[in-house]
């Protein structure tokens, strides 16, 4: 069973999670992305590879499939959510039990990690999809977190993309995936407390404001049409990196409209074909921040929340082309030679 | 001239290096470390392949030797500290100027990025040192931590290493660099706040605290002496990571008595040297965090000092054996498989 262990210096969670241990000799064969389509899990016809089905989009019907029983799902799905076979939390851990003990602190591992697959092809990626499938994926996050956000054990639920070896893949099918939390990550309790002093201070939302300013300056601007915005970072970390967002304002993805996610997935498809083409299919990272469960249960206390006029989702796609060294993992700053 | 710019949303200053300005498809080509001993710039005999020498320890002396002319500096260093080549933030960038337009605000490129060239031997590495230069090393950052900090316009100073390709470096002899910036790095802030909470509700210190755990735990210490312990970190994000402190309460590691100095090289050649023999010379990082300079000035404004009572330096060792991927960095929560 894993667990969530925080540090107090740091005022950061990590998870300890012990099904993926390895024995010290493990670390030391360097990790590649399996490539071989004849065996990958994730391909039509081999649904028996993983576990069984949480939701997928299948051609005939168009709409969510109820979950069925293993063996007995059929190959015909767009869009297809499995658990993750070695799952950093689980939702079968039980309730959230807090303990404490000195000035250490520890939750249970409770909380949920799934894997999207990206359609049936195995050597397609985002960039090259046809749109119908990129709104289905964009359809199916919307699904699952409304679905994850009725679960009053988890405060948060992370989509990210792991795109090539060195942004961290292991199977090269196409997929991204969820992990569900019982604490708000660091990260998104940063953006809440900044968005939140901005908002007392001005009445207004921050990221609204931010998008204001790159429409005003237009100089940062890659993908701009009625719904969705897409810029360069103006203090990018990284070369390339883009901020993705709606540009009414909107706290919860899971409350994303239909037009919001048409325009969403024209743009996701749009920047990252130009990424993959001006860059030779880089490695990257793309990472959904959207406020936390707003009916999550307060355990552990001090956690962080929106009421929804302080946060405002967005994705974040970090090309992976330079390394991150010493000075960026102790300072929490960056050097973007862009 | 490099600038420095801030994410209002993440709380985080990047800085912006366009000296290292490379075109898009300069990207394309993965870095590696240069190996070639002939053409190696840190090498004895090849001084005037670097800028002028700003610090050395040299045999016949034992001392700081003062500035000299380029030229005319003689090979017979054990340690010494040049200009980065290519620096991220330079000290001829006169006075800080902090600019604000919107919500972005901008400082430019003020600060210092040196090399800290450690010995003669290009194949050695720390684990492998003598004791006395492992002792020269730790010296020469306390001298340059002291001079750094008589300058007003910079607020911190992180001293880190970069070992093996993977964790960021480019060059094999051995080195470590400083970089100086005029702003409070984030994650000192956090760990800052962090512990300026604890002392104010407690009166302590919240790393002796931690210190004190762990040696009543006895379960994870790796090294301890009477004056400096090293175990693995409750909350490690990586495998093997190692948190190394002084065990009597000290904020500035330039304030660090010779005896400290002795046990931590000790210490550092005692855990790199078992790190290297079980992982088989593993990539890491090390990163030294020390209180920032409290005689800075208060430009810009908002940065974050400490009186002393609450910080604690402290070495952070990071193995760079798993890949960090979409999740970390959209999270800040890591997965630790250990």
């Amino acid at each position: 069973m894993s667990e969530l262990r925080y540090d107090p210096l740091q005022n950061r969670w990590t998870i300890i999670a012990t099904e993926r241990q390895q024995r010290p000799r493990d670390f030391v064969t360097r990790r590649e992305v399996r490539r071989d389509k004849d065996d990958c899990p994730f391909c039509p016809g081999f649904e028996d590879r993983t576990p069984p089905e949480i939701a997928a989009i299948r051609d005939e019907e168009g709409t969510l499939a109820p979950d069925t029983d293993p063996g007995s799902e059929p190959s015909n799905w767009r869009v297809r959510v499995v658990p993750n076979r070695f799952p950093a939390l689980s939702p079968e851990a039980g309730e959230v039990e807090w303990s404490r003990r000195g000035i250490y602190e520890c939750i249970n591992g409770v909380g949920a990690h799934e894997v999207i697959i990206e359609g049936p092809d195995h050597d397609l990626s985002m960039a090259e999809f046809p749109l119908d499938l990129t709104l289905d994926i964009f359809r199916m996050y919307r699904e699952r977190l409304t679905a994850l956000m009725q679960d009053r054990r988890l405060k948060y639920a992370l989509i990210f993309k792991n795109h090539g070896a060195t942004a961290g893949a292991s199977l090269a099918h196409p997929h991204s995936q969820i992990i569900a939390t019982p604490v708000t990550p660091r990260t998104v309790q940063i953006e809440l407390v900044a968005s939140l002093k901005h908002f007392r201070d001005t009445k207004k939302c921050l990221a609204c404001d931010l998008i204001k300013q790159e429409e005003a300056e237009g100089k940062r601007i890659i993908y701009d049409d009625t719904k969705i915005i897409a810029f360069n970072s103006y203090a990018s970390r990284f070369p390339f990196e883009l901020f993705i967002a709606p540009k009414s304002h909107s706290a919860f993805f899971e409350r994303t409209t239909d037009e919001e996610l048409e325009s969403l997935a024209r743009c996701m498809r749009d920047v990252l074909g130009r990424l993959k083409r001006a860059l030779d299919d880089p490695p990257f990272n793309y990472i959904l921040h959207t406020a936390p469960n707003v009916s999550a249960d307060p355990i552990p206390p001090g956690y962080w929340r929106s009421l929804g006029n302080d946060y405002h989702w967005h994705i974040e796609v970090i090309p992976r082309l330079v390394r991150t060294a010493g000075f960026e993992w102790g300072s929490g700053l960056h050097i973007n030679p862009m």
